[in-house]
């Protein structure tokens, strides 16, 4: 049994019972039909949703050899993914705990926790919801926006139908036009994101995080004190911090998990309680603390490292390292905001007082290093460092289709990249299986390349 | 002869002796080699621009029928677009004007006026440069930033070579992250655009608007003054009036002007000096007032009235105006940046002290509705006023290719025209001439529908 290991202030939400076997051929995404049908879902599509990501999930992840054990948590959160997850979250709000969605890293998720709130990811990662946005949107823009517009048009994602409302922001075109969509069918609370680091842009952040406050106080009815909000920011540290200790261990030679099962758990944290969350992960990376001392890998010794650059991949979105990884090479970091971007930087602990602690959390925000923002050179330093950090031997830049701030930032990341004579791929892709095929060959060209 | 009527503290720039013979069938736009091989012009590639340019007005404009005698002016404009008008910016730089370049109507051009500078629009209108920019940068991105984009990369536009510097903006995605790859081929100031319009998003505006007076004054090392701000309100504001005027007498029917020369004229807006535009266009308005007098017209009375809404239109994209009117309409307004947006809204001129000069002039821009601002509900109501106000039958919506804010906010202008039973077709385009024949079909379509 999975225990929830929630401090005050975030929500004790009762366990649920989730299977503790380890997942074989008979795994799938558990059926909950009672509980869809409470939450207005389309339960005929959606069970029919559910067993694809199930088969997807068996052939992506259960298909890998010398998996550490302590992914069995991870295999079980992707079982009840829909519905023990779903259940604690229903359990929660009926105690009075709102829950707000999103899809950004640059949700402050502390205040949303302080408030006894609970903030979870929003379904954005798979072709199957597109027709349906693609009713109302137009279809030139990013798969992961339409894709998350459908899932809720369609009612066919129970975190989009369990939320109370939504966190939306404007860290890009497609995204903040569409919230004004979205908004008429789920409540959507818009943040003003600035595009540039000056000092009246972060004043304008500043603005916005407070009225978030308020916005989350008005919400539960009850104000956020220091204690809260120490505890919150607590709470989030120490999940960034193991999902950094996870990232450090994937930079050991041969890497002691897959990448594949790396980027999962990066997609898993935006799902689950933060507290159980970190505790099953740090148990996982004492299993991976073991396995570096034993050389034990999932892959052989000489295999291509390669690091991922770019667009967020929202779960089930595992298309480019399924193809990286199924050529033997394994992927060692995500430079992304389903990857570092999310946990690289804390905030600072040791400050009192609440406009200090405000101006503490939004100093680490601000350091989010988004193609939003203009100009974002720290960025491509960061793209660099982490290069070196991961011990990769070259870099893939992931962009999603029409993601205007990524695909032209590229232009600077192939340009680092040679300047600093670090072999580089580029991909642009979306949703659909068109492409796996072309993808396919230039990966592997470019793995070659990585092994000559 | 064309007089050059500036007023202080708008520079005097010595009058260019443009042709003012009525342009035939041998028009063309005028060659100055020398004068472009002086701006570091690829001038053998421009040449052959010059000459498309030429060719595509004389088939565009001067086959018209029953223009007004008015449009000389104009037509000389473009003429001389590459010859007289570039000597007269030298001229100004010479005795110390510095040339901003821009293409967003959220510039504060009082500023530069105030300050001694002049304002001009840039190249991006054309297929021409765009093979020039993807050298560089994506190809799914709007066709009027890689346009702009390969104008500069290529030294094929005379305007980008004049330029002091850019002012460049954060209203779309693409310009915002281009505007970093364009910093490095000439100085580029960028200025954060707000997104929303609420007191925090504007309070940061109104910053920015700030640091650009300083901008403009460490330019000129001239400080603004009340008296400056006060000229520099008056020449925009009434050249806002005269194009109010122009919008205005467009909208009698039968229209005593064709659409193709109403956004020609918003174009030339964009180019030559402002003093002298006004003067010359109320000029053309005096005619115009007495062509609705004698009912005086380009098209036959019961010709279908099409207005347009949506993206702007660089010169010289004069595409769908082309189709629309080639097949026997005639457009009456363009709800666009190129348009209304540009002149809809005036400067209070009753203010005084400069604080309050400058809150006047930040309430003016905030005014405009640019399909970058969430939400922009004003939008919606503002494309229904002016269709009703314009007489148009049907409402055409046109976006540019991957231009994310408009094609998503056309879904609302959509269900607008159709909750107020407006006529509407929505076309999304490029510059090439790939899909012409199928706008046309469309195009043809819909005006039947409209005079049926």
């Amino acid at each position: 049994m999975i225990k929830v290991a929630a401090v005050a202030p975030v929500p004790q939400v009762p366990a649920v019972d989730f299977a503790t076997e380890k997942i074989m051929s008979t795994f799938e995404v558990k059926a909950y039909p009672e509980l869809w049908r409470s939450l207005d879902m389309d339960v005929e599509r959606f069970d029919k949703a559910r067993q694809m990501l199930g088969d997807a999930y068996t052939q992506s992840f259960l298909s890998q050899q010398n998996r550490p054990d302590g992914m069995v948590y991870f295999d079980d959160m992707i079982a009840e993914l829909h519905g023990g997850r779903i259940k604690e979250l229903m359990a929660a709000k009926a105690e009075g705990h709102p829950v707000v969605g999103t899809f950004c890293v640059y949700i402050p998720e502390e205040l949303v926790l302080a408030a006894g709130g609970i903030c979870i990811g929003l379904c954005g990662g798979s072709q199957g919801s597109i027709p349906d946005a693609e009713k109302t949107l137009p279809r030139n823009i990013c798969p992961m926006v339409k894709s998350a517009y459908g899932f809720k048009a369609g009612r066919i994602c129970s975190y989009f139908q369990v939320a109370d409302f939504l966190y939306g922001e404007t860290t890009c075109d497609a995204k903040k036009k569409t919230w004004e969509l979205l908004d008429r069918l789920i409540p959507t609370h818009v943040m003003e994101i600035p595009q540039c680091k000056n000092p009246q842009s972060i004043a304008l952040w500043q603005e916005e995080v407070k009225a978030f406050k308020v916005k989350m106080e008005e919400t539960t009815g009850k104000e956020i004190t220091e204690a809260d909000l120490a505890a919150a920011i607590k709470v989030m540290n120490d999940k960034r911090r193991a999902l950094q200790r996870l990232n450090n261990l994937r930079h050991h030679n041969p890497a002691p998990i897959s990448g594949k099962d790396g980027l999962l758990i990066e997609q898993i944290a935006f799902y689950d309680d933060p507290v159980r969350f970190t505790e099953k992960l740090h148990a996982l990376c004492d299993e991976l603390d073991q396995r570096v001392e034993n050389q034990v890998s999932v892959q052989a010794q000489n295999s291509a490292r390669v690091m991922i650059a770019g667009s967020p991949m929202a779960l089930p979105n595992w298309k480019v390292h399924n193809l990286v990884e199924g050529a033997g090479a394994v992927i060692v970091n995500e430079e992304s905001c389903v990857g570092t971007r999310y946990f690289k930087d804390l905030i600072d602990e040791s400050v009192t007082g609440m406009d200090n602690m405000l101006a503490a959390l939004t100093d680490r925000y601000k350091e989010i290093d988004c193609s939003c923002f203009t100009p974002n050179n720290e960025r491509i330093d960061q793209v660099v460092k982490e290069f070196r950090d991961s011990g990769a031997h070259g870099i893939i830049n992931y962009s999603l289709q029409f993601c205007h701030t990524y695909n032209i930032e590229e232009v600077r990341i192939r340009e680092a990249c040679e300047q600093e004579g670090i072999p580089y791929l580029s991909l642009e892709s979306d949703y659909s299986q068109e492409d796996v095929g072309q993808m396919q060959t230039r990966i592997e060209a470019f793995l070659e390349q990585l092994t000559d």
